[in-house]
């Protein structure tokens, strides 16, 4: 970004998923060419190298933050070869998912309309294959980001030859050879938000994950994953909360905690994946003492 | 407060406590008092019957604090009758402590001078003896409050009359009839937590409080004490975190929660009284979920 980075009127955020967190001059390149759009500002870059993932946090106009997310890809489309690459974490892309979120003085109808703009050029301009996911999907069936990933890259390579119900809505049939097929999407803000557990046993934090996600009358909204984590000698439930306003990570973190309580293992850590909101930092407070009076307006600095 | 709402300039925060609890017409008086004072801005009012005390917390320019402090005194000292007050927390003054605390373009030797001033002027204009204490203390003897206070108005009467190093440091030597005497003082900002037990073991509460203060190898800068709520029918651990900096809410709150789990009772709920600062918010969360990496950075609002 070389202009200003007061950003005025609407700012929509992006958090690109980028199929690269080993290789860190991989990770910079990609975070500088979208930081050299005017009009945008990231805020976090987060780099895991068991998941061989990053996660970019960045804000923008609603025209710059199309040009910040177009120039991440680009990069990204040049530097991985999803042929190569290895992470515990699932992706179908070397630019895996893309969303956009609302953030001030915009709503869910125009990052659906960005996010669709965003997958068009993307097939376009760079012939990487796109899927619109979350509010902007044009497909009920590809609301659930893992519904549309399914096991990623290797599997999908092969399926969209054999079931047309798997196509892309943007280019393809094939996906790109090695830059797979980015999922474009509008959501609301979620909270991207790991506990590291005190054991190397993935089947443990696969039952972990299980009894915490939503699906099976776990958390509401929360997604969950267990994965190993080799460069730590650990194993993580990985989770996306994607009802903050419901479950607070404190809520998240007891709900692992007291799951692994019961197969004898203890937490290490919980680790934030990007950023998360105010609103939720007091949740989790609020949770964590049992202060139900806890409102923002006990806050000295926001309430002078 | 009649002028204006947004203060510009140097920020001082007075929060004196009353002894006052129970009947809401005189916290609302001596709270409507203060509020009329102008470039005064009243942010919290809490009232606890159990205590039979209020804590008031507004903000205001150096001069005007001062006036709304000296407005408080003035309606404690109208309405409020200590040889008529019971309540389960130690007190001395009808306006029993004032502490001033800097919040903003102000430090501690400005609040200081400001203490000293509003201790004369109390004596001078309501013919109530002050003591000070804190960073404002006269002598080193006085700078903690329960040092000045011991077991307040009842013993302090007599000891005043015994002890002339009691004495007050304006006024006196004798205690006002029925307002006692007020502690004004200058301290950092502090967050005044309680927790609530669900047991109405008064012993049991105090043995907690113990486990916890400071003095007694318990949290850095933690004054406890354990008190009876009998409108709740339960006992409380009622604390001062006096080292905000250093031991969290979330802290605070798990060490009692620990202590009364070894005597076999259960946390029933928290209370703030007052405010806390948004640093206190981040590291109750960062404390709860073992999330080392949480800084204001990662939090959406404060990083836009």
């Amino acid at each position: 970004m070389t202009v200003t980075r007061e950003l005025k009127g609407p700012i929509i955020e992006c958090v690109p998923n980028f199929s690269a967190g080993k290789d860190m001059h991989i990770v910079r390149t990609i975070a500088n060419e979208i930081d050299s759009v005017s009009n945008v500002k990231i805020l976090d870059v987060n780099a895991d190298p068991d998941h061989n993932r990053s996660v970019i946090t960045f804000v923008g106009t609603p025209t710059s933050v199309i040009e910040g997310a177009i120039s991440g890809v680009r990069a990204a489309v040049r530097l991985i070869d999803l042929r190569k690459h290895k992470g515990v974490h699932p992706r179908l892309g070397a630019a895996d998912v893309i969303p956009l979120v609302p953030i001030r003085d915009a709503d869910m109808s125009e990052c659906v309309g960005l996010a669709r703009k965003l997958a068009k050029r993307i097939w376009d301009e760079l012939e990487v294959p796109t899927y619109l996911y979350g509010e902007a999907a044009l497909r009920m069936d590809r609301k659930r980001l893992e519904k549309v990933r399914l096991k990623g890259f290797e599997q999908m390579m092969t399926l969209v030859k054999k079931d047309k119900s798997r196509r892309p809505d943007f280019g393809g049939p094939a996906l790109h050879p090695t830059a797979g097929a980015s999922i474009v999407g509008a959501r609301p803000p979620l909270i991207a938000f790991n506990v590291n557990l005190n054991s190397g046993d993935l089947a443990l934090a696969r039952k972990i994950a299980e009894a915490v996600r939503e699906k099976n009358s776990g958390l509401v909204g929360v997604k969950a994953l267990g994965l190993e984590l080799k460069s730590k000698r650990c194993v993580q439930v990985s989770m996306n909360i994607t009802r903050p306003d419901i479950v607070s990570p404190f809520v998240a973190y007891s709900k692992v905690a007291e799951e692994a309580e019961k197969l004898g293992i203890d937490v290490l850590e919980s680790e934030l994946i990007g950023l998360m909101p105010l609103s939720s930092l007091l949740d989790s407070t609020r949770d964590a003492v049992k202060l139900e009076s806890l409102t923002m307006d006990r806050i000295i600095e926001l309430k002078i």
